[in-house]
């Protein structure tokens, strides 16, 4: 960030960390790793122009989830970050599953003096606000 | 796809469609949106060097979860598909919590003549495989 001390974008990019670098308060000169994998996985040009589109207040968090979903891309080449999502939505079904028994369990406890147990409910889904993976049926967890 | 339909890649990137084109079997021409979101995020470059590190059999996963990744980060510039796994960790663990709460009460019930109850346990933590997300704290949810 001003020529003498370049930051890990400009380092990588071979050119001039000059006083309005978009990358440079995000991609510090020690912590080059950062860079280097969302510059692999989305290009710096792509980087440098979705940065541009956020106001600044959000660019920090905006560079932490690139490099997030970058380095999830890395681990995981076929499913990226998407690979989470599957299988934390699986989790979240198991666990509204067993939520549900284990309310009918307490409903059918309350009522024993009344006659034989209802049937356990069938799961009350909350309605996520993400769409599912594409890909979700194609695998229930993601390679480690 | 071999010159005379182009795929829904070459026809945005204005190139000769050959046989063995990489994106062809993956972004076809009636799906033209589908490449062009990919391209903007990742840059045809990327996607096409993904593509090819990944084995043939894989790489129909690989490109749809790329559109999801894209899609969602069109949505939400900041926080892409890192704003979906972080509101599903929050759903998961507000999921945890109500489970261990019934199952406290589940046993209380069973020990109701055995004296006072004991408290609920906390919630047993399910491993994620995946790690948090780096920015999880700065938002509860993602922007819809």
């Amino acid at each position: 960030m001003g020529g003498s001390s370049p930051c890990a974008s400009c380092k990588l990019l071979r050119r001039r960390c000059t006083k309005g670098c978009i990358f440079a308060p995000f991609f510090p000169a020690d912590e080059p790793h950062k860079f280097a994998i969302v510059h692999k996985v989305f290009g710096a040009s792509n980087v440098s122009k979705m940065l541009q589109e956020i106001p600044f207040h959000q660019r920090a968090d905006a560079a932490s989830s690139l490099v997030y979903e970058a380095s999830a891309r890395m681990r995981d080449p076929v499913y990226g970050c998407v690979g989470a999502i599957s299988y934390l939505q699986n989790q979240v079904s198991q666990l509204q599953m067993q939520l549900a028994i284990a309310q009918a369990e307490i409903l059918c406890m309350q009522m024993q003096q009344g006659g034989p147990c209802p049937p356990p409910n069938a799961p009350t889904r909350t309605r996520s606000r993400h769409p599912s993976p594409i890909i979700a049926t194609s695998r229930a967890s993601p390679a480690s």
